[in-house]
């Protein structure tokens, strides 16, 4: 290990995200041990010092900070890790690039297409490596997904279908703002599902089935107005509690998606179903394990959808776990991602999904939103350029 | 049996819904033994003799006739039932009302809001009976669905979802038109998915939750030509091979609806979902005697998606079968019908859906077919009045 | 429907086997409208005259009758349909087959091995067409699983497992004995689960997997007293509330058995699974219309158990029903059993099971319940006969 | 963690259990920050000097070594785990126990009975803490499982079953002995399924079931005849392939256990399932965030099967990890275990299962194995002194 190149990384924000991404670094050298970089946890930053402090005992982080700025200033950070809430992304981001350092931010890109932009503006003038944490598309069963459809086994594409749904916001009592629910205020998340849960879907549908080229959506906020732990005063609730939207992808087929927080008994339930003129694929993130596929080339009688478990050796990733039949969960996904961000560097290529196609996402999100709004169809403007 | 007034039914139409409807006029006395009336199988009708000769032997018909004209004219005839294709509903319909003939018509009541309310104009003016076949409403788990949600079980309601999900024309050499494809020529069935499967959704939705207030829609047709079995020509395909499209309903929450023939793997998958504040139920047609319920109320640790088998005395007409875990299938939701139509003979009532039921249906499947082609938002007009 | 032959048929036996016959006979020439033979609803026969005689208005029975012995005597009976408790079923089947009645025998043929060994020796003097009512064979999907290990499929056979789980009997204060409960009187039943549940699967295995050789039992009675109906006396129950085995197939595949009537949360849950070297098979009878396939041949990352919805054109008997997607149900595994009856008579075939083949069932029940009072292992002499 | 109580672990095997072992010792500061105690990876232990060099390069061991022995006498050593070959567990545990050593064991505890009764005696005397890593009863849907049935709420339990198939050593061609398939060599594992597999089974079964009676059981032996990879010859399989057996608990409830590798499609398929009076529970291995639950106390309508997603805060270790809906895997029951046994250090109780836990199991699975061979019930002589 000793002849490992060292990146030493310094992490914004240790929320839910800083903890799960931390556990992603500190796991990449025991399964991955042949591959050339590997993390060091050079320094965590939280505005309360006690947070920061506590954090950085907790997961071995060599210092702390409580200012971001310091994080970026340092000689001793290579890689940048953005955590925060969605309206800090911006900022940090575009510091962090004319600071030369990397960046790993967290998804969504930002809150809009106009800070998208300059910062896809600020990593590409600066050529520093960048990521965004979708990090579904490190999960073996949405992997394998992915080259099920590359391999051409599903043929022409007619429908790809995603949803997301949750039910932590249907007390009304809940209130908005702070550390723990910032994702409910409109100026710290920029918007609701869409941002939070769309953008996970587009990027997962746009990986496997290519740009989306307009939309039509429908937003609702169930609650209208809930104290904001900020101000302390009841405010209107400016996010979107569910979106519904369809749209024609590049390749002619339909695409339908939705999330919601007002889904009763579904806790992130995150499902995806492709269904081309040969075969069709399904999977959920509560069995995250399994994928369906059914091939209309097996023989007719005993045709049906296949349950595989994705647990051997030959399914992606799969091959640095445990043995067929047990599973691995979540918090995998992001190991994945920060193996294939630690390999990129090896191997010169992008670590996708880069700040240009998170862009493109964030192109497919606003323009959901404006449709909703407008109650209209609305083109992206979308140019979708990884590999389908 | 002896005493028990006679219904006299002429069946038009012998294909699958004629057998199926039959079947079910067929059981009712042995399954219903204590209702008042009871069908006749009086004559059916089919244009070229053979059919309708054979179809009067076969299923035990007392006579046939080829023109159905007759069938309304003749004085020994008290209900007709019409299984022809909907270019021809509005038609006998309308002379059947003014007949003064008992009308049981398949779905969808028309090809459009015009022709179905010069229907309801006629069926409402004649005072006959009327009922429309939306047999899903009879499938046991889904009247238990009906029956939760009206107890208040959900409380407020924030989303209805459903689909309808079919494979059997992504062969782009299947013609179109003549009388088993006739559902792909615009001409005979008015619409594609929209008014073949959609429009049993929709009956479903409002229901169970009520009116349906504007939608937003997508069309697509995948297959743009096949050859026409009546001309022998290769013609421009005029149906929708796939509808999307969302909604707003009375009550305030989001419906999302979709139905396609291209979707791969899946044969006749109906399904429904309905998230409310406290509870939310699932039920999809391919696992029809089963629905999944999710309670909020239930203790924390052990709260989950029930999986109800629909096969217990105290579920909805189940107590007229056998035994507990015991299933019953497709057919039984046409005898149902055939029973609760029978039973609104003695008891007065309506049989719902009726004529003005299906209407409000028309109107919300011509809305959508508006707004898939106008790529706007489009005001159904529904006024439902059926009991939610 | 005037030229066919009519096979009289005397029903013996007016509970749930009754009437589920007596509508497997009503719909045959519906639905196997060209077979040559059809049956006519000639009498039936329950003790209490009230019974009887409503039995018979209810379901069209010609006649009625309060002995059975009547049934046999009367000239104008072709076939005699034993749906009475188990321990009348070997007076009345030696009765019959020397009146050279055709019989159709409820199962489990008799309560003991001479009782079963009497009336096979019964009919084959007599030469009398003879069945015995295992339906289950007749479920489309388990039909298809026998057709599919008989096409070599699954190749050499490891394992069978059945088992057949229900939870009506917990109740303590459920009665034994009577109409209804017969089935928890030792002496009108023989046995409790073994003969009421066991039999079912036995039959099932050895259809599709061979002889039973030799078995290893125990049973339980966890409810000891219950009041007797008869005498309304608190008796020792004497029947086995659970019985589980395990066995030696003749092809050297392990065997394991169970059925309990105490499994809180199965209402009628008898599944099987096969495991083959090449392939595997699971079925359940409350999903009775899907098969479980597991294909080893498949490729390895996209390999999975199928879940088939057998409700295709060419899935066993399922041409003679609906359209793809649409389920049938319990009942019809009856009517399957009738159409393969009276198509026995025109191929001059015998109808499986004979009472020959369930002979070998009751010699395997009578093995396992020797089995279990004795804590010893049993061999069944079983020689199975009918093809595998 | 710099005033945390390090325990220095000498871990002996570098196979699978050894690398889910580490990992399992790894991640304890970091998910169990309050914890006293804390694992110091001190040195591994392989036969093969380059075996061990490189998985203590791998893993952050601090030295290596290649003789058991050495990790024993070494001062430096306080606690010893214990991951190779069943035929060494007697020997390495032995000897630990009399060096003062702590002793983590894998499963199961030996070959047979008298091996293990040496070790229970060896750790009493030396009154070492000691644990064997039955991690099955460690996935929080199995320790909920437990305490579901500890609260009472399943009533006097009728049937406990459980199964554990897999596929792996259908291939006749596959070779035994040797570092990787060790397992079908009967000399280094002592039997076949029954100690890999059903010593699973049996400890979850009587931890939460209490103690095993009487077994009665058979074995299999598919494949005669293996080449042993350490003689290069073809020799007699000495391990049972599939084993069966059904018992009586004290409780008076009914087991069924099940365990073979010739289930063609299952991987690693540890199911249970347990009938209880007022509800039951079942549980299986590729699903292994998920509980089943059937509660008869539920309204009758809507009573059903519960699929209980177990990923919420409230739900056994699901607070140490991430977010409602989102899975662990199979690893976390290892950092369960270690987790446990490190709390055991400061709270002073044993970690169960300990070697007398473990010996009951022995007891178990070795009157299982002479059942099989001698065709007769064999009492187990467990004394299960755990809390039920």
């Amino acid at each position: 290990m000793s002849n490992k190149k060292q990146i030493r990384v310094g992490l914004i924000g240790t929320g839910l995200m800083g903890r799960i991404h931390t556990n992603g670094y500190k796991r990449l050298a025991d399964f991955f041990p042949e591959y050339e970089y590997v993390p060091v946890l050079q320094a965590c930053c939280s505005r309360r010092e006690a947070n920061a402090k506590a954090f950085a005992e907790r997961w071995g982080y060599a210092s702390y900070e409580t200012d971001w700025r310091r994080i970026i200033e340092r000689d001793d950070i290579d890689a940048v890790d953005i955590c925060t809430p969605n309206d800090t992304h911006a900022e940090i981001a575009i510091a962090a690039a004319k600071a030369g350092k990397m960046i790993l931010c967290e998804k969504p890109l930002a809150r809009t297409v106009a800070e998208a932009e300059g910062m896809l503006k600020a990593v590409e003038e600066a050529g520093v490596k960048n990521t965004v944490w979708y990090n579904y598309r490190r999960i073996p069963a949405v992997t394998l997904a992915k080259n099920i459809v590359a391999s051409g086994k599903l043929g022409k594409i007619f429908h790809y279908r995603a949803n997301f749904l949750q039910d932590w916001t249907i007390n009304p009592d809940l209130p908005q703002g702070g550390d723990a629910l910032w994702r409910l205020d409109v100026d710290a998340a920029g918007s609701g599902v869409t941002g939070d849960l769309l953008a996970h879907c587009v990027d997962t549908a746009m990986w496997i089935n290519g740009g989306i080229k307009d939309v039509s959506a429908v937003t609702e906020t169930f609650v209208k107005e809930r104290v904001h732990q900020g101000t302390g005063q009841k405010q209107a609730v400016g996010i979107d509690d569910a979106c519904i939207f369809h749209c024609h992808f590049d390749n002619g087929s339909l695409g339908l998606f939705e999330a919601t927080r007002y889904a009763r008994g579904h806790k992130a339930l995150y499902t995806l179903e492709i269904n081309g003129e040969h075969a069709s694929i399904r999977w959920d993130l509560h069995d995250m394990n399994r994928l369906e596929y059914f091939d209309h080339s097996d023989e007719g009688k005993v045709r049906g959808w296949r349950s595989i478990h994705i647990t051997d050796g030959d399914h992606p990733y799969m091959n640095r776990w445990w043995i067929p039949g047990t599973s691995i969960g979540y918090e995998h996904s992001f190991i994945h991602q920060v193996a294939d961000f630690f390999y990129s560097l090896q191997s010169g290529e992008p670590c996708h999904p880069t700040f240009r196609d998170a862009f493109e996402t964030q192109k497919v999100c606003e323009a959901v939103l404006d449709s909703a709004r407008d109650r209209a169809w609305k083109d992206t403007g979308v140019e979708w350029v990884e590999k389908v």
